[in-house]
């Protein structure tokens, strides 16, 4: 009745050197989880997530985190070049993933997928159209995967995480910025951004044997930026 | 690292005879909470709450959790007596709560408050335009004194529930009944109703230490019926 | 195939002259309605809304149109005689209203109700618990009583409102006070008030018979504050 | 006061012979809108949407109407090609007409774009990730450019439509199917498909000047399938 433990579980981490990898890693393992962490990001290779599924072995928790750098142009900016990078970061990586390790999944008729997506699809902002589209192309492809997969036993949702500490998106460098301080006490009603681990203990949940109730869920983690 | 643990926190439960409340006593119990349950029905005495609250001594989280049987009227004959006696148990009671634990949580800048709603509020349902409409106020007043309650430590949030075994909607009545379950299988893309355990540990996680970054959030539970 | 005409539709609005009353007589009005324009509140004599219904004879449109100042009280000190003058004002009279309507629309196969509601309930504000609460009433309960409506021929719909220019909510006064003039720069990303006569037209187009397609439909009009 | 009128604007309507195109450009243009309909698909040539901008003069209203059939794919199923395709065909175009025709919008300070999107993005179907996930892009990259074109005088919106008769996804072939029937019946409270007259007629007033209140929105037209 201790229900976050992840005891036995192969987890499979992607990109895990960036945005939430450093917490993810840590919080799942001191979970009782073996985290298979892979840094590769996966815009370059297309056959690479087949790749690292196989050699994960057994695949119980699939973390699909993937991250970039946002791009901070103006909506009259955005040129074909930071569209497509972004796009093949975040995006493309996604159902190749899912494609590599269902079969698995599929056999054991058990599985867990957890998008770590973003409220950048949920609620505007400016300067982050490229962002915003690819994250929102996640969500949705997660609501409707859902359908299909937990009819196989497998379960996929997606946290949509904003104001979280991460070395990627808000690092020590935007935290001491005056006008991102300002940001976070005007549109942030937490007051102050959500802790890695706290993102990470409720990934740990999403992903334990406690929470196997869920399809196709969008879990917004973000200080009430976006409430649903 | 264990996150979901409760040890020494002092949990008020409200209506605990009903609905969630056997779920949510044997699993915050479970989780070392002292669960203080008062199994009263909060329609009748608009003081009751807060002579429960009172004499619950310290309240470190305050489940919000009431409950009636749903009226099967249809939209054409909702009456002025039932329409009377759904807010007065459901929507009536929830402020006086609120007011009633505020001053102790003020005090120590610390506490928790969770409704157990229902997704009812989140999507249509036929013949049940009361029962939704007193979902809704809950959900809405959660949204908004979130705001204000985490100016002072304290945050509110609600579990949006449906497809959930509890002996108030969901009951082994219900359950056996073959249009039921045909529901189920057309509506509820888990396939089956989420356990009252499962539903009862999101509670707890949403109510530990771990937890402390939501505001004013609504989390369906139900089984992918609703998916935000 | 000029679509917003509402030649020869008998529009019933209540409390005529508070809120979007003004605004919406003026507009359906042009719009070639034949407006029956009821100035009285509803919070009082349960029995009256029956009686404008039936006073005001064939109803092709009921604008279920509900307002008073939102208290400004924090969410501690909401009274029992403040919540329930809110309800009384906002929400018992709803299902009156459309008991009421329902046999005449019933028997012709063909009506519609539109409830101008607030977008209070779909995103939180503080010091508004109360009015929050009571908004959400209404939005849910249109989206269940949609589900059966639609099968008689008629549509319930809403529109989820804020910051609209309106003598109830956002008067001269209002308007012309420095601090709310911020807020309006910093909350609204259209960056002014919303006309009424923007918003009147709007409900004039879900009252139309080009508008036959929706179902419990929440429709924010908010100048961006809410999206969805 | 006749609200739905576009006499004298001019409007691009891309790949207008699929999908909405016919009915937008009848409904448009009975609205007194200069029609300017390009029938290409613009998923090839990167440099077509400029070009297209570009030959059109003034573009008062800008319809990004993009379709492709939707592929039937399971989850596990889905190629690189099919994704690749999808979102050359519904995506990646997006951004560039944007940004071409921005200049001539912001020169004027004035313009509308809408996005003809598709509800599959705020709620989950079976064998349609590819298809959802490349809506989503749409709807959540409208959300974030919206709050900088609103700066600039111009404002784009969304409409999230499903269940609509047209000839790309709903053509009599699949109106004439049982289980599509036994599908419409259950699932969209409506009872029927919306026509495509009636999509148009709510495209045409969102791009009137009567509607010039909305940043962002996404107004899901689904005969009740999605109410947000």
């Amino acid at each position: 009745m201790v229900p976050t433990r992840l005891d036995g579980k192969r987890v499979l981490l992607t990109q895990s050197d960036e945005f939430m990898g450093p917490a993810l890693t840590e919080v799942f393992g001191a979970c009782g989880a073996k985290v298979i962490a892979d840094p590769r990001a996966l815009d370059q290779d297309p056959t690479l997530p087949a790749t690292i599924v196989r050699e994960a072995g057994r695949v119980d928790v699939l973390l699909i985190h993937l991250a970039l750098p946002a791009p901070d142009t103006t909506v009259g900016e955005i040129s074909d070049a930071e569209w497509r990078s972004v796009f093949a970061h975040l995006v493309d990586p996604m159902p190749r993933l899912v494609c590599a390790v269902l079969p698995q999944m599929r056999e054991r008729s058990s599985g867990r997928i957890l998008v770590m997506g973003s409220a950048a699809a949920l609620r505007g902002q400016k300067r982050t159209g490229t962002y915003s589209a690819a994250r929102g192309a996640q969500l949705a492809y997660v609501q409707s995967a859902a359908l299909e997969l937990v009819q196989h036993g497998i379960q996929i949702n997606a946290i949509a995480q904003n104001f979280v500490v991460n070395p990627t998106y808000y690092g020590p460098h935007v935290q001491a910025n005056a006008k991102f301080q300002e940001r976070l006490r005007r549109e942030v009603p937490l007051g102050r951004l959500v802790s890695g681990e706290e993102d990470a203990l409720f990934a740990a949940y999403l992903c334990s044997d406690a929470a196997a109730c869920f399809v196709g869920q969008i879990f917004p983690v973000s200080g009430g930026w976006v409430n649903r």
